[in-house]
């Protein structure tokens, strides 16, 4: 018998969100059931209920930055106990059995079920977490330590794996003293200055936006700002940076941008920009380019624990379930400082 | 005193080369002065005695794979002695002292001094070499290894070391039994396929000609050949590729070669297209793209014994100079197996 949920969701196009009623699977026997508490709000909640990527399966309830307290668990589950809490992701199944699930890089398996719009195993379309219970494999669930609060905790699920996950593996932790570059300053831009500054780098933000200097050395601690349509300020800066992380999500031209890499240079696209052009600026300086979506199991567990330690925390306004329709066209416009949170436990009965 | 020489430039961009007498600087202390014997034609020649970049200072001298005897040495000279081989690439002279040059990186020096149409020390235009003499900073000069002749490192010094060095510098070196594809099968792709066998690795050759299948696996030992015309293929070797050289100088999609990676594969472009577009294809397993030009001074030494010691020699046709323009257009159409070098020593008098 399925878990009966109450959740917001998308009926159209359209993309306003309302009050939906729906089921989820029954708790199998490797699930955890939890009453989620808390649930970010991220970029890709807009692409799919206004039906972006033309992929929506309606009605979609968004949300993948979920947090919760555990109500139940299945009978081989070992990790959780009633009462822990709980976070689920970008995905909520893969096939755990192939080379990239066998190397903690679950993310990339070619199965990977993501936590809405996906088709279950059981055939429904799996639903997130604006909404008020989650049934998942307890694998994809992770512990939230103690020293973070649920509501904190939430952003790191997506924004925060998401450039934490290609700054660890392009050797940002395990470096120092270098220089780190950082377009965007959204949910993902604002941790990966956060990110930056904790790993011991230099961080300058990038931005098209005079107006977002303040906010990037004055609250989030960055070292330096490049307005990036100062052509003058940018010749300056000419290889000079080591790795720049690139959360821009729209079409942009990154023959802006490479020139500010030193030789062997990185940047790395994390948001989803429909196509990318770009010249001669890699070969002649033996520059790379590289593309990165969220993070592995282990990953994600070792970031929350690594923010808990370091207290590397979001900076959230959050919000009631009936807000979002709001909070989603204030995110569209960048009007958000710099996650938005909806506190499901108390605005969602 | 200057050094009177005798080569083949071209006066317009109508490339059309011909008999050209010109002057080098007389011989430093730090120089050495060459009787050339041997000069490959790479496809950067064509590029430039046609003015396609727009920035050709005529009359041109080209050639930059480019192999002599010593006939004198400046009195600073230690690593070389009348009589020995010498050899020059790319290019001629660096800053020297700068972060790049320290680590051995001369290529990526922002003063990095071509080997023809750039500015020499003296102001004049440095020639390539299709001429008869070279002067050169003996630290741009490698020798030759005994096992090498002559005409067979002649492409090395160009075509070898500019898919070697991004080999070396991706693992392809340090790695093996990994899956290596091969685009593009002219001058630089044919050593790759070369030197992919001699890592240990399979080596998949994918082209647009399905004409060149034989070459591909009888001529230079490709393990597999694929049409990438053929889209059925193209989606069953989806994933299965660790790296890819990429030696195509044309405009060409990107998105037909990205799938065939498998997670967090690797595409080095080590030709120069106009620009480069692309999508998803990257974000989603975490590729990586990146550009390499040539190589450092101590790469190209280190890669001229390897191919001495393993015998991985480029398939060339030996030309004499008057032969010149019928070869480059010969290359143009690719109707060569896989290089030309011109036999200065016995045509150039």
């Amino acid at each position: 018998m399925g878990v009966e949920c109450v959740g917001w969701a998308a009926r159209d196009q359209s993309g306003v969100l309302s009050r939906h009623e729906f089921s989820r699977r029954a708790i199998g026997d490797d699930d955890i059931c939890f009453k989620i508490t808390h649930c970010g709000i991220c970029y890709a909640e807009a692409v799919c209920i206004f039906n972006k990527l033309g992929d929506t399966k309606y009605p979609i309830v968004p949300g993948h930055e979920i947090v919760g307290v555990v109500t139940e668990v299945g009978s081989n589950v070992t990790r959780f106990k009633v009462g822990d809490r709980a976070a689920v992701g970008a995905y909520c199944r893969s096939c755990g059995s192939c080379d990239d699930c066998d190397n903690g890089m679950e993310n990339y398996c070619h199965k990977l079920l993501l936590t809405y719009n996906y088709e279950d195993i059981d055939g429904t379309i799996t639903k997130g977490g604006f909404s008020n219970k989650m049934v998942v494999h307890s694998r994809y669930a992770f512990q939230i330590p103690d020293k973070l609060s649920s509501s904190d905790a939430a952003p790191l699920l997506c924004a925060g794996i998401t450039v934490y996950s290609p700054m660890k593996r392009y050797g940002m932790i395990s470096q120092t003293g270098k220089h780190l570059g950082v377009i965007g300053l959204g949910g993902l831009g604002h941790m990966a200055v956060k990110f930056g500054k904790a790993f011991g780098h230099k961080v300058t933000v990038l931005s098209t936006s005079p107006g977002k200097k303040e906010d990037a050395l004055t609250l989030l601690g960055a070292d330096e700002f490049l307005v990036t349509k100062d052509p003058q300020a940018l010749h300056a800066a000419g290889k000079s940076i080591d790795w720049i992380i690139d959360t821009a999500a729209g079409k942009h031209d990154l023959n802006l941008y490479l020139p500010l890499l030193k030789t062997g240079g990185h940047l790395v696209m994390v948001g989803v920009p429909p196509s990318i052009e770009f010249a001669t600026h890699l070969m002649l300086r033996k520059r790379s380019i590289s593309g990165s979506v969220t993070g592995g199991c282990k990953e994600i567990e070792e970031m929350l624990q690594f923010c808990a330690d370091k207290q590397i925390l979001p900076n959230i306004e959050i919000v009631p379930i009936d807000y979002a329709n709001t909070a989603i066209q204030r995110m569209i416009r960048s009007d958000v400082k710099f996650r938005f949170v909806i506190d499901i436990a108390s605005s969602l009965k």
